[in-house]
């Protein structure tokens, strides 16, 4: 089967990412037993749901390395406080005999965990159409059908080769911590632009000075959206809920990240860029980590029973925090990097210029001409025998001893103050250097492989 | 005599302060010799001028110091550009026999030497009243003879505390390199206060965030001022020129320097805050000058033959941008400084946090989404072998190795694009490590007096 404007790499790509045969009928058949399961249960229990596959796997669009299949319970006849409150007993009751983790994200679900399948179970009520303000959830069964109504299979591995692209440069995901493309966005721009490197053609010329605004189904109120979602890098109007952007999510930096791969990518398509591929650093790197100059808070406990986006969003503002408290404590953070194996640890590193600061640091007061905090300012620096005086501004300054100069101190000290990922706690705060093996060669590693190998020379 | 509401400090310092009678008849018979020679001069050339003390010796506000007079000689019948081009001539001709330099800032002058005494000789136009848009020296006269109306001599004796408070915090003078309040300002706020202590008083209570607006004589139109003036952060309408103000050379921090140290005084009379005992530091400091952290340029030439306020001025505006460049090349500064002994060198300083810097610097790159400028970083940066990524804001990023790291390399490297003052050269730049004795010391020692003494704890 051919598919239009394809490259020798989106070949070799689709070759690597699409699932086998084996493993759709695995997941199939896996789907069908979850299922089976749930109807009889729920029936016998007195309720009326239809239970239907979503996502990636309802679509199609799935990628040959999960092994996961959403399942939802579209009840009828019950309340939100129902679904909220009571529907997970039900539904864990109904599963029983079926190894469960039970989640609550903004939304209660269950996922079923055997022989490296997964499925996540889902209550939600069954409606006509999306309510305003709708959560999540209950927008998902109309893009399914949405997205199922307009993907041939050539399209659908155009979605493929998108994600994978998304992935592979680390802007996939509508979470806080990613700030990226969703599958559902990515899979309207495939739809909207017909197939990958169109997709990619438009991004190279997106301009986020000037606000993008993509409505494939022309449905969408410009004016109203654009003063809804004023703070938007992009808009992307959801064609199930037209007064919805679809690209709400997409921080600045992942849409630049997305508009720079893109242009590269256009100039010289590379394996590196996909997801299966990316994170192999190239020899030519002069580069080395440094692990005096890393700051590392390294977190463990039973991560897995907590949903990977509320651990990877704690992760997220833990990483920042701590990048915020060292330039304030006086380093020079050059990139700050977390990550979990969402199961056992999850781990924060901020890399700064220098080790070690100087013992002395140029201290900047108050403005000279108010009365308390000036004579305030001054008596501590004078206490400490440190020379006071007045700046260009007005305000004054002083040198003044510095308390913390260590990076290894610093990180100590800051991470009491950090939120940890919900299920655990502080196992080392300090340099990577002191963390000791094997973690400091793993987060060495894992550290080095997320520098985007597939920035390269054109 | 007893004037008012002195303390026992002020007394003690204007005793230091005031001229002898001794100095005072000195000057008087100095001023005699030089202006007959010129009324003789200038009669027997066929011009008409009339010859008159300026300035404080001729409204009695000298201080002890100074073995000063001005002298100005006020021609009639001539044009600005006789005085620019060709009075010089004229006036040099008619002191020959005496130590003459001949000097041209704004205006152009001549200043006498002889036994310590100094005179500058400034021709100009006789006036009825100063012409808007005047040059200063054309309003001298009419401030003198507005000062010496106002002053009895105890107000006399009240401008010379001020002055010397203001000399000794560093805050005299109109000059560029100052800032700060030039010795007739000093006596109009005397003027309007009554006292060396009312205007201490009146200035502790002064806020730059609102506008400080000061009218002696009650004449000027704040509104018109307010617009004129929209930069200045304090305006004193001058009395014989409502249209002026005499403090526009005043800027923030000169201005914050005297509220803080005004609050200071009154709190707790020091005589270290009178310029002939600052400088004195207190053995209270534990802070040390290093020479290791001290960026030095030590320029030597002519200087006597340039006016002073010219050889400052460049020196200000030379330390001022070493500081920027060493910011921009990664150090941290804490303080600039700079002096000159007006005749043979003129030195700059800028002390940093550190005389190293480390071997990478967190570089920041343009915007990713921009085509060219973002391939041309990349290119760069992977060229060194050092890897490149996004930023939060969408800004690029990378690590890069840093070409100049110490001090000293940094400073010899600025320093060449450096203006250098009027008739000098660079003798040495790099630390003050690295400067060698005698300079070593000498700049050491002055660089530690400049800290000011008078900031101590109330």
């Amino acid at each position: 089967m051919s598919c239009g404007e394809r490259g020798e790499v989106e070949e070799q790509v689709l070759k690597a990412i699409r699932p086998s045969r084996f493993q759709v009928r695995l997941l199939n058949r896996f789907y069908e037993l979850v299922k089976s399961k749930l109807e009889a249960c729920i029936e016998a229990s007195g309720f009326k749901a239809l239970i239907e596959a979503q996502g990636s796997f309802a679509k199609n669009t799935l990628l040959s390395d999960k092994w996961e299949v959403d399942v939802f319970i579209l009840f009828e006849g019950v309340s939100d406080e129902w679904i909220h409150n009571e529907s997970l007993k039900l539904v864990t009751r109904c599963l029983s005999g079926l190894p469960v983790i039970r989640r609550y994200a903004q939304h209660p679900y269950v996922t079923v965990v055997m022989n490296g399948l997964e499925a996540d179970v889902v209550p939600t009520i069954r409606l006509e159409k999306p309510r305003p303000h709708a959560m999540g959830v209950e927008r998902t069964p109309f893009h399914t059908r949405y997205v199922k109504s307009k993907l041939t299979p050539c399209l659908a591995d155009e979605v493929r080769l998108l994600k994978s692209f998304l992935k592979g440069i680390g802007a996939y995901g509508a979470e806080t911590h990613v700030g990226g493309f969703s599958g559902y966005l990515a899979e309207l721009l495939v739809i909207k632009y017909g197939s990958f490197r169109g997709v990619l053609r438009a991004a190279a010329r997106w301009n986020p000075e000037k606000r993008v605004y993509i409505d494939v189904e022309g449905v969408g109120d410009r004016e109203y959206l654009e003063e809804k979602y004023k703070d938007s890098v992009v808009i992307v109007v959801d064609p199930v809920d037209p007064g919805r952007n679809a690209a709400a999510a997409v921080r600045l930096d992942k849409l630049a990240l997305f508009i720079l791969a893109a242009r590269l990518y256009l100039e010289k398509p590379r394996k590196e860029f996909f997801h299966v591929y990316s994170g192999e650093q190239r020899g030519a790197l002069k580069y080395r980590v440094d692990p005096s100059r890393l700051g590392v808070v390294l977190y463990k406990g039973a991560l897995y029973s907590h949903p990977p986006e509320s651990v990877w969003g704690r992760l997220y503002r833990s990483a920042r925090l701590l990048a915020g408290e060292l330039e304030r404590m006086g380093f020079k953070v050059g990139r700050y990097w977390f990550h979990t194996d969402e199961s056992s640890y999850g781990v924060i590193v901020v890399e700064v210029e220098e080790a070690e600061l100087p013992p002395l640091e140029a201290s900047r007061g108050p403005p000279a001409w108010t009365p308390r905090r000036s004579e305030r300012f001054i008596l501590k620096r004078l206490g400490e025998g440190m020379p006071v005086w007045v700046r260009d501004d007005g305000t004054l300054a002083a040198w003044k001893p510095r308390k913390v100069r260590s990076l290894g101190e610093a990180v100590a000290k800051a991470s009491r103050s950090l939120p940890a990922p919900p299920g655990a706690s502080v196992s080392y705060a300090g340099t990577l250097e002191g963390a000791g093996e094997p973690w400091r060669g793993i987060i060495s590693r894992e550290y080095l492989k997320s520098f985007p190998s597939w920035i390269a020379s054109p």
